[in-house]
């Protein structure tokens, strides 16, 4: 039930795009959101959630992507997350993004477990207990490769 | 101090064209919201606010829009909004989209006052007396340039 | 292989919502717009498509959309587009949005068939042969509901 | 005539946000090119442009982006771009972001001159001339302090 790497596949739309006739850069990011997402609904987990007394869910603590090859409309791409750190308050994840075998981008992202009171500020928390029991960090890709 | 109408500047930025090379349709829309919430800011009012049993603001009760021309990258286009009607729970807009002195598009906004309480149900509500007193509605287009 | 109708499954990201909670109302639009390129598809047509001479594809006439009831995040919604009229140079397509089997929006797009010379002027252009075959414009609602 | 930083004021719009209350993480990298567009406006220089051979312009090579604080609904943030690498066919700017003084985040982009000819490949190209002797690398951050 526990899991540490998840396979998204996405669509490029055609609001994604720019003039320039692919995959606007800033969308990496949401896709590898989606991707974080979909891995959480997964192991029956859920990223964001409202209390009485507020909202919890991951922030953003830093991202990064390396564009390799663009994207273009209607290209099915391939996204392959791997959790690569887990601490107190925070996960961590590579994403490679994949087009017909090829890898097109590598995105990297912390996420870190916040809780924010109504209004008010918004502070690191240790990881939910079922996020701590069910999300591992996953061996090596060399490693994983050589299986 | 009250207004019926205002005027907002917007450039056209590259994210927000897509790959035909012009702003995507439904950025229009946002590019209206951007102009209704600076008409609040002019007035000294807010569109939206987090209170302590929840939120407060203004949602859509329909829109539409009507693309004569495409603005293109980094067209500076004039948004001119006129509020067309003013009932209990909600206001009307239409937003004349001008590039060069051309009209390049017409859209049309209704905006409900609505409460959200957390998690909960979002329901109508009468406008908040400060907008009620300081939103007018605007002569016919046609009378002011009359004038 | 003709269509004159389509359903298309979309769940709400994350990214799309606004700090009302809710799905951002200019999204229905990209929704739509992702809904008629999967029509299209279903069809083995492609909405847009880069020529030697230029660009073609289907630009925004005109569009509207009423909203009834609010999507949140991780929601799954049900689009279910209807052809409401083909003519020379354009189609038009009514949209339902349903969560759970009930109506939450309505949308209605005009989408013309249009070609840009690079760099050049966009002018409406008659439908392709291909697109006036396939595409058939649906029965009412009602006469579809008796059946 | 030539420069190497530059300063860009961002309100935040209510489309941006997400159901966490703040800016959406990847709006981020949208108001870095926004921003980095922006320098080259002010230096007469344009990012992107058609050519009758197709297009050029500057695709991100590599981004990232360090989150301090959250911006929110109406917040003008500050963004200070430094260009701090010039290289044959490339550019790499520091972007921080402020709000009220605070720094809230700290972006860096690479961005790398392409041509893409009409549906064809994306390859990297020298820098264009103007761009070349217009664009400068900035001084150190604490040597500009030092002053």
């Amino acid at each position: 039930m526990s899991g540490s790497s998840f396979t998204y596949e996405r669509r490029v739309e055609f609001a994604e795009t720019d003039m320039a006739g692919i995959l606007h850069f800033a969308n990496y990011f949401r896709y590898m959101e989606e991707c974080e997402h979909a891995f959480f609904r997964s192991l029956g987990l859920r990223v964001h959630t409202a209390f009485e007394d507020g909202f919890r869910g991951f922030a953003r603590g830093e991202c990064s992507c390396r564009y390799e090859r663009p994207l273009r409309y209607e290209d099915v791409a391939l996204l392959h997350l791997r959790v690569t750190e887990k601490r107190a308050k925070s996960l961590r994840y590579a994403i490679r993004f994949e087009l017909d075998g090829n890898v097109v981008a590598r995105g990297d992202v912390t996420a870190i477990h916040v809780g924010a009171s109504e209004g008010g500020t918004i502070r690191a928390l240790p990881l939910p207990p079922e996020v701590d029991s069910l999300v591992v960090v996953a061996p090596e890709e060399g490693a994983q490769n050589a299986r």
